[in-house]
């Protein structure tokens, strides 16, 4: 520890979907001390400006003065919860959801709060799931395609709508007036720091994941003016700027940013970064091999690697997009948890809920517990966990789930196993594309609300026949970004050293029992069968169903 | 009419699983003037005997007493409600599940009422659903496959364990002083006739679906010699019979049945039959070309046609097995109503149940009623309609089934309709079969319990886009039965002019909708490919998973 204080603390701020959480957390060994949560008071725009202005289908939009709320309530009680004197605190550091877009003025004001765009639905901030963009999405794989495009293979081969590139063509087309008076195309990673230090940084992560930097350049004005004539200056007038990396000093907390917290003035403010990249190192997984699965509703895969090597269907690959010095892997599952949550929602008989409420357990404990006293493959199942499309490898949100092998002696909780089951079948499938691709993946390392769920972890561990390690904060991401902020402040030399002192893993709790990973190696080989028999082509019904239900909807 | 008082009566007498129904009805134009039912007193023996001794898997047998008791209790009882003059009732006539065996001495005595024989599960009566003759069958195909046995085709290419030289076999095998003991072999639908006229007489229909005789002939000693040599004498020695056809009078009530059913003594008497195929005249169904549903908790299909056609995959062909002059075709589906039984007791939320209720609607009414709301292909889904194996065209029970295009937004009623569609799918796929084999279906006549569904109707009209009848009767086999009587009786000259007179259909009360049909033909597409992908060796993922749950189970 680079000499400072034995008390000395420091602030992480993780800006999730709804609301933000603060965490002091003590520098010395990464203990939480106290923690606050404040919910952004817009939520998600998706529905109506709240000016009542309505919003089309597939938009989701934010006001990003709520982020601003989330510095001036959740960090002071924070700092109030875990009764220390906030003179001690010697950085703060923020993580964000990502790719989450604001359009600003040249001093970084949110076309939004200026009074001619403020029923401007496009002056607002395009929130990560703001899905309207895919149109433009389209045309910029299809160019890039066609004009073989050396970074798109950094991206598993497809640029999603989801991203910077996207969602800023959509801007030009259908607002070109917001466009025109656009000076900078922001993340909201980094306009949380830019109000915190008043200087624009732009963190290496997303300008990489999200913004199509690679070997330090953007996509050429020549495609770009090919994708829209109007479009060729995007990079170089509203998206270029000066790149900082993970764990650098942004700046020094200004004298507006110290009132708002009550933090003192002048202290560090780490670079922006994204919730589930900070994660990695609060759960200790800094070096190659370590996969990272971030499990809640869906799952977040981030790794690093010491090579660069391009692995098919992946979300991207980013030098320094997780700690400096290694290349950060990005994979993801779209729907995890909640394919969980519809099954209980929609699928569980009235007789289980009675039976889980007479024992004082919730649905998911209840049928947890049926299905874990099951032997792998004894309910006879195979399903798909695609009932939100699959995000990697294949990269197609027209796929839906499925579930094969019901007999009428087929229980809920054989379907809750399945599933759960397919879950981690399809973690392992990205798990196979990296190792194929000559990324080694040596050990699982489990964060988020799933992790929680001891059967799932054992299914996850057999499947994958990995051992499993679990994080040890419940907040991960916060820590992650205090992490951050105790490097940026000089505690600590490097983010390695952070994580070493700092983060926190129960290493290998579980390890794959061989009996059972032996059956989970014939049921893989049936989900890989299905998979690519439904994912690559073999038959497209999934496609046909949607577009026959497209239709059947559009013709009420 | 030929010649018989203008209130002429008879008895129809329907034996099912668990209990025999009679009902009263008037020759002159089929009126149910009187019914009741009388439940079996052992039911299905399937654990073990009424004296304890255990039996194993997949056995189920039944107490020949219990059927007598029909005929002592139900069919005075339905006189009696009738409220008639029994002395008006000129025949009476029956219809049994098939294929049930009873072994018995000379003069009919079931061996399981020998006190020798009354510990030994042999003994008793051989149930329908009795599956534990199935490595029997087993041979049986191989060796006629080997053999090139040209009746092999006459049943899809596969005999079933559940028939009689199965279960024969067996009997043979597994107690073969038992088999040493038995002067006959014998269909229930033949020994209750038996038992109310004191003459043996062998049905053809049962004979012909379930005996395996064709051309008149049976399976030729060498081959019965060669699947055992002690069961060369088998159809020489037990089974074979004089053969009676259906609505022949197959002799007189005896005083001993007269004084049981209070019906006077010396009256017709009609050869057995067979509860489904007793239905066909019931619904005015005698013509070729006219496919009778009746839909349950599984379906069970028959058809006249005018010509032999070898279908692939059906249950069976026989000469006369519906009535005489025509050819009989029967198929079936293992899996319907009690696919969506199982479906609301397994996977309807609390909420549904509730809602239900308020309503004052059971879940299969409530279910239908949103799912009615809908357009086909709106819900997205497409399911395989194999929980109980697939009976026809695949004849395969280690199929299973499938429900595939679940997203988060996918309801249960969404299920619930696409497992109808399934079912329909199913009968469709039938009706393919007979059509591709030079068999034509003009309409679809269904009976049995689900015709009470009117969305499941209209689903069936459009999937297979044929007009869609409904019988008249809530008792079809029954009525059946009673015209077999009238027939037996002399009072109509054969079976077609006693459906015209008695029967009665709701003609074409379903018509397809073409906007309907046109998506169905394109879900149809999709259906008839996951049925071969799965069903005949794309994937045998099914019989992998069966192996799997086999292997988990026995591990225990």
């Amino acid at each position: 520890m680079a000499g400072d204080r034995e008390d000395a603390l420091v602030v992480g701020v993780d800006f999730g979907t709804l609301s933000g959480r603060a965490v002091v957390v003590r520098v010395r060994d990464g203990a939480e001390l106290g923690t606050a949560v404040h919910e952004f008071r817009h939520g998600v725009l998706d529905r109506a400006l709240p000016d009542g202005t309505a919003l089309p289908p597939d938009w989701a939009l934010q006001v990003p003065r709520d982020y601003v709320d989330v510095l001036r309530t959740a960090v002071p009680a924070a700092v109030k919860d875990a009764g220390v004197d906030p003179a001690a605190v010697i950085g703060i550091g923020t993580d964000f959801t990502a790719c989450t877009m604001i359009p600003t003025t040249e001093d970084g004001t949110p076309l939004c709060e200026l009074p001619e765009f403020a029923g401007n639905p496009h002056a607002y901030v395009k929130l990560w799931k703001h899905h309207a963009a895919q149109p433009q999405a389209d045309r910029i794989n299809r160019l890039a395609a066609a004009r073989k495009e050396t970074w798109l293979s950094r991206y598993g081969g497809l640029i999603s709508s989801e991203w910077e590139f996207a969602k800023g063509l959509q801007l030009l087309e259908e607002a070109p007036d917001v466009y025109a008076a656009m000076a900078h195309w922001v993340e909201a990673a980094d306009w949380i720091v830019w109000q915190l230090t008043g200087t624009y940084v732009r963190n290496a992560c997303t300008a990489g994941y999200k913004g199509i930097r690679q070997d330090r350049a953007y996509p050429s004005e020549e495609y770009l003016r090919e994708l829209n004539p109007e479009f060729g200056g995007f990079v170089r007038d509203k998206l270029d700027h000066p790149i900082g990396n993970l764990g650098d000093r942004a700046g020094s907390l200004s004298k507006l940013a110290a009132y708002w917290t009550g933090l003192p003035e002048g202290i560090a403010v780490a670079v922006g970064n994204v919730d589930a990249h900070v994660t990695a190192p609060a759960a200790r997984a800094v070096e190659p091999g370590r996969l990272v699965a971030i499990m809640g509703t869906s799952t977040c895969h981030v790794m690093n690697g010491a090579e660069l090597r391009e692995v098919p269907g992946m979300c991207g690959v980013v030098d320094g997009g997780i700690v400096p010095g290694l290349w950060g892997y990005e994979a993801g599952q779209s729907g995890v948890g909640d394919i969980f949550g519809w099954f209980v929602d929609n699928q569980v008989p009235r007789a289980y809920h009675e039976a889980a409420a007479a024992q004082g357990k919730n649905l998911h404990e209840y049928l947890t517990e049926l299905a874990a006293r099951q032997k792998p493959g004894e309910h006879g199942l195979i399903a798909l966990d695609w009932h939100s499309g699959n995000r990697s490898v294949l990269v197609d949100h027209e796929l839906s789930g499925v579930v094969l092998g019901q007999t009428l002696a087929t229980r809920p909780e054989d379907i809750y196993r399945a599933l759960m089951e397919a879950t981690a079948f399809g973690t392992r499938v990205i798990v196979e594309a990296f190792v194929e691709a000559g990324v080694p993946v040596t050990e699982l390392v489990v964060a988020g609300g799933l992790l929680r769920n001891e059967l799932l972890m054992q299914i996850y561990a057999d499947v994958t026949n990995l051992p499993l390690s679990t994080i040890g904060s419940a907040q991960g991401p916060a820590l992650g970004s205090a992490m951050h902020a105790a490097v940026a402040a000089g505690a600590y030399d490097d983010i390695r050293a952070a994580a070493d002192a700092m983060g926190s893993v129960d290493a290998a709790v579980y390890r794959p029992v061989p009996e059972h990973a032996a059956v989970y190696e014939q049921l893989y080989m049936e989900y890989a069968d299905l998979h690519d028999h439904f994912g690559r082509g073999g038959n497209d019904v999934m496609h046909r169903l949607r577009a026959l239900r497209r239709a059947a909807v559009a013709d009420r």
